[in-house]
């Protein structure tokens, strides 16, 4: 355990100054004061996973004096403005030797806090959870709110505005389902906050980073270390690490099929007469259908459709004995229709109302009840629903979908306001998933994978997807927009993350194109996990079944894909091991090259590949930097040294560079031969 | 002079209330205080008119407690919370016998004030200047902020979208041109505020409007009266009335035109042979053109352009012994490349940048300086330019462009920020062109018409109109738009409006229709002016002249407004003698009926004439709302006695009512022999 000694308290003639480990982390003074505590009533509409956020502040008051009193396990210091309000931060470490920050208000209802952080103008921000249009997060504020991503993600464009227009639906750059109040800034320390109510972390001031808290207490918890690969291992330390994925998973793509079992055979069999490597069929209509007038839904009733899937129980045992899993689909809702509702109902394990009636969210021409996590009889009930109706059924593994949508005026088991469960309910989610595979002794062998996310999902969501992305090339919601997701992630310590293989939203006329599929194809055979959608609109996008070519295609990728295995499996164990996550931005293992911060469309795979997917139509070559380092082009052999390069980019050979004195450089170098 | 007996001012044990003429005014308690104080840092950036501004918000604080102190002139009460800020209100009556109340912060880095005044949750609140989206203003803020009124003006229609995507010109609900801090609330009171600081005045409140100022100090004013027509008395006995319009005004349509003397000469022509009544001729070009890539735009160098227009002034005489006035065109600002911009700057009349430089804003492919209007001697030589440039060539009047894009960077002469002087730009706009009247005796001869004002334009605007209207049919940006404008600004104080026949603003693929324009005449001939705008793409636009019927049109429009010359000319006399708007809303005159506060879309043109335009595509009749009374069908003779009716409305016969025991009963009966 380390000592006090690393805290550097002063104080100065007109306020104090704390550091961390000689990083400035406080600086005090009546003229610039690092302290506002407030008020306000939280305004929150949430429409199918939309919510519209408006703070109808009453008070935010500057903290213009503070007292600091040395204390036997650190400082209080005790702010003040005149006699009129009041709060307490306590300085010190924690069990582990990191400097901790425990804010209070004096009085419960000043409900809003506002700390400003030092910061150095050179400063970059990575983290605040999986962040789909910026890496670098300096320069604009990140409320972190989880809820849908967004339809379009950028005002500019015309999917975004038909999407607000419709549902207030289209989004913004920081529409995410997986926030978190966790970053790591270029000083070398990460800061990460235990709480769980609305924030937003505000990076756009030159001099310091301003965290706002809706709730009267903040706990803040912050280490440094002197690199950035040692750094994560510190916070994935605290946070908790994903274990290893199945061995299965390395062995070619999941498609996602939906249609019975016979629909499920025979493109199985279409896609392995064609040469395709194929490890599982994820079908996420298992519990049969539900018609509305927007098309097909699944039916949120979660056992096995025996109507749909007939003979479900023995093909499983089939494919799984020809290496192929069979995975199905989960949500933390159920249909208020159905008999498992009714059944939850009657056990009073539905959220309620506030009339202590169930509540049942609106999901579009039906409604589902909200499984009470936080009430330990119901969470247990639902995770025997996993055990026994997936599990035992022989899944392989699922989509633990959702986790977004908890209302913030249901009424909670466990007495705390939805408001301030609603980020934490993803991580409840997650754990409840992974505590079903945890006491049924299938840890690492089966894999569910989640898009809703929040601190405790570093150590419950095995794997994470990117969610619900356009059909689109665009830049903030297609498949660009995949990389600072994975990268950001792998920031605030989740090193697992791959994407629908060609997107998932098929709206507003937008219909996936081959040539997108095919290079998203290309994309994922160099992330973790290869795995088709067929989307919202099957009928309006290019199939991996589509022709022979396309066919062909996935033979090829996935052939890529699988001659990685040890490769990629080992950087899977490392990331298990030390939290090093598999999808890197580049600066990890380049600190010293100022360009390796600015990137968000490439990324090292492993320690040892250089990925620049091609997320632009038509091109035929792609433009990508290189570090200093000795480069190996896995397509043509061609080596270089760093800097600036253009490439030839055909299809089914995204841009990838290995480093010669890799010491898998023999099993790259077998990559052009495929 | 009324007494301090109007003020009942009580503390009570929580607080205080103030009544002012048995209407509560202000509520005061520690629980629920009425203002607060604080600290911002404005953010305002402009582009073209368009602003975007956000308020770095430092500070927000209750001032809880309050002492009342009794003065010999009224009271002081000194608000605080505990010792760490303070500010003070003094109650009193101004010299005039209203309310008054004068707010200042005793710190002035606390420059932002927030006071919240008591309401009632069955108030309507009308005014706040011209309002183009509602006219009720109870439910929403409205910041006011003089600026270009947007292109579109609500975020579900794409033609906002898009020039939201383009220059930040979509605009919003509350975007104007002409904003005021004055209402009227149907607690027959109204509020005015001196100060022309930035301000927000939130109606959303069921039981207070919190009026925010970014300023250290305000002063507020109220009145109140038995009926809303002595409340408008009241009103404009504060604020200045429009003395009453020259007589030419009602002999016919004034014709925007471009293109030069011969042009102007030859549509002169065909209108007056196809029996068109013409009073004047509007040529916002005389001072010649600048190319762009944009197309034609007015050569911003306030002469004569005697290369586009030969003999005009010889021309001037030959049309106004005709009846037909010549109007131009001239705006507060100078174009940087040409000479009397050269000579402002050689005498130091421009407003400057922070290095004491001339100021120059970016127009589009030219730049243009602007004229400090603070500056006496400026201010004086502007004058003379408008004296000898256009009074002495001979001009009948001329649009008074602009006023709102007074940049908050610029530095001026009389030391006062530009943030602070923003707003009250267009209003010392207006007061130069009116004195350059007065000072000439021309006051009621010639006539200017401005689109931006604050307070102020009351007096010294002597004819509004409704600005730059898309040339479609939107709610918020199309002819429907300039009823909700002028009943607004009715109510604000200003009682003489008008609008651009067709509308205006020609992008993004709108084109005005033949229809729109025929409607948008019928409309016309029930307001103080007909005149017409080619719209800045004529050649997309259907104009004037665009066919034999549409000249035939504007004959028998023409012809009805010239009929109602007498009815009109007592209306705008009552006006300039008593405030009492041409244009009014239907509860100035049937208080009792709660549907009258509701109509944003139907006005009484004078006492006598009800006006319900079809603001609709398509149209073959209308519905509207008829007051308890005996209304007349002015096109069938019909009557009714009043309730929701629907009518026939062909082209030609806007829906309109007479009251049939009106004196002008008989004027009217003659409209349907026209």
């Amino acid at each position: 355990m380390r000592t006090l000694h690393n805290i550097d308290l002063k104080n100065n003639e007109r306020g104090f100054t704390l550091h961390w480990e000689n990083r400035l982390i406080l600086s005090h003074s009546a003229e610039a004061p690092c302290l506002w505590i407030g008020a306000g009533e939280a305004d929150i509409e949430m429409f199918r996973g939309n919510f519209s956020i408006k703070d109808r502040l009453n008070e935010k008051i500057a903290l213009t004096d503070a007292t600091v009193t040395q204390q036997s396990a650190g400082w209080a210091i005790r702010f003040t403005r005149g006699d009129a309000v009041s709060a307490t931060l306590r300085v010190g470490v924690d069990a582990e030797g990191r400097l901790e920050l425990k804010l209070n208000n004096d009085a419960t209802r000043h409900n809003r806090i506002w700390l400003r952080l030092a910061a150095q103008p050179e400063d970059h921000i990575y983290g605040c959870g999986e962040q789909f249009s910026y890496f670098d997060l300096r320069g604009k504020p990140f409320p972190l709110w989880t809820s849908e991503q967004g339809v379009g993600r950028n005002k500019q464009t015309f999917v975004t505005w038909q999407a607000d227009c419709k549902e207030n639906a289209g989004g913004d750059y920081y529409w995410t389902f997986f926030p978190q109040p966790t970053f790591v800034s270029t000083q070398k320390y990460y800061c990460h906050v235990d709480n769980s109510c609305y924030m937003n972390f505000d990076f756009s001031a030159p001099d310091f980073h301003e965290l706002a808290f809706w709730e009267d207490n903040a706990t803040l918890r912050f280490d440094g270390a002197e690199t950035y690969v040692d750094l994560l291992e510190k916070l994935t330390d605290l946070l908790g690490r994903q274990p290893e994925l199945p061995d299965w998973v390395y062995d070619g793509v999941t498609l996602g099929i939906q249609g019975g079992t016979e629909v499920c055979q025979q493109k199985l069999d279409v896609m392995r007469k064609g040469g395709v490597k194929v490890n599982g069929i994820w079908a996420q209509d298992w519990s049969g259908i539900r018609m509305t007038s927007f098309g097909k839904r699944v039916m949120w009733n979660w056992k096995w459709n025996r109507e749909l899937y007939p003979q479900l129980d023995a093909r499983i045992q089939q494919w799984k004995e020809e290496g192929v899993q069979f995975l199905s689909y989960i949500n933390p809702y159920v249909a208020s229709d159905k008999d498992l509702c009714e059944e939850a109902a009657k056990r009073g394990y539905l959220t309620k109302d506030a009339d202590g009636k169930d509540y049942h969210v609106e999901f579009g021409e039906f409604y589902a009840g909200v499984i009470d996590l936080t009430n330990p009889e119901a969470y247990g009930w639902y995770k025997e629903v996993i055990k026994q109706n997936l599990i035992e059924l022989g899944c392989g593994g699922w989509m633990a979908d959702f986790g977004e949508y908890l209302p913030t005026d249901t009424f909670l088991h466990n007495g705390v306001s939805a408001e301030i469960m609603h980020n934490a309910w993803p991580a409840l989610w997650a754990k409840c998933n992974y505590e079903a595979l945890e006491e049924t002794g299938k840890l690492g062998e089966i894999l569910f994978f989640m898009r809703a996310g929040y601190t405790g999902s570093q150590k419950h969501s095995v794997m994470m997807w990117a969610g619900d992305q356009n059909v689109d090339w665009s830049l903030d919601d297609g498949p660009a927009s995949v990389i600072p997701a994975a990268l950001s992630l792998a920031m605030t310590g989740h090193g697992l993350h791959h994407s629908d293989i060609g997107g998932y939203t098929t709206l507003f006329g937008m219909k996936r194109s081959k040539e997108l599929l095919l290079r998203w194809c290309d994309f994922s055979a160099f992330t973790p996990m290869m795995r088709t959608h067929e989307g919202n609109r099957p009928g309006d996008n290019w199939q991996f079944d589509g022709d022979a070519e396309t066919i062909a295609h996935f033979a090829r990728m996935t052939t890529v894909f699988t001659t990685l295995k040890p490769y990629i499996k080992a950087a899977v164990a490392q990331n298990a091991k030390t939290g090093l996550p598999v999808m890197r931005p580049l600066f990890l293992h380049y600190e010293d090259d100022a360009r390796a911060y600015t990137l968000k469309y490439q990324y090292l795979f492993g320690r040892d590949l250089l990925v620049a997917p091609v997320h632009e139509e038509g091109r035929t070559d792609w433009t990508l930097y290189l570090p200093q380092d000795s480069w190996v082009n896995a397509w043509t052999g061609e080596t270089c040294r760093g800097g600036e390069v253009t490439v030839d980019a055909p299809l089914g050979k995204p841009p990838v560079f290995y480093r010669q004195h890799s010491e898998w450089a023999d099993l790259f170098s077998t990559l052009r031969h495929i």
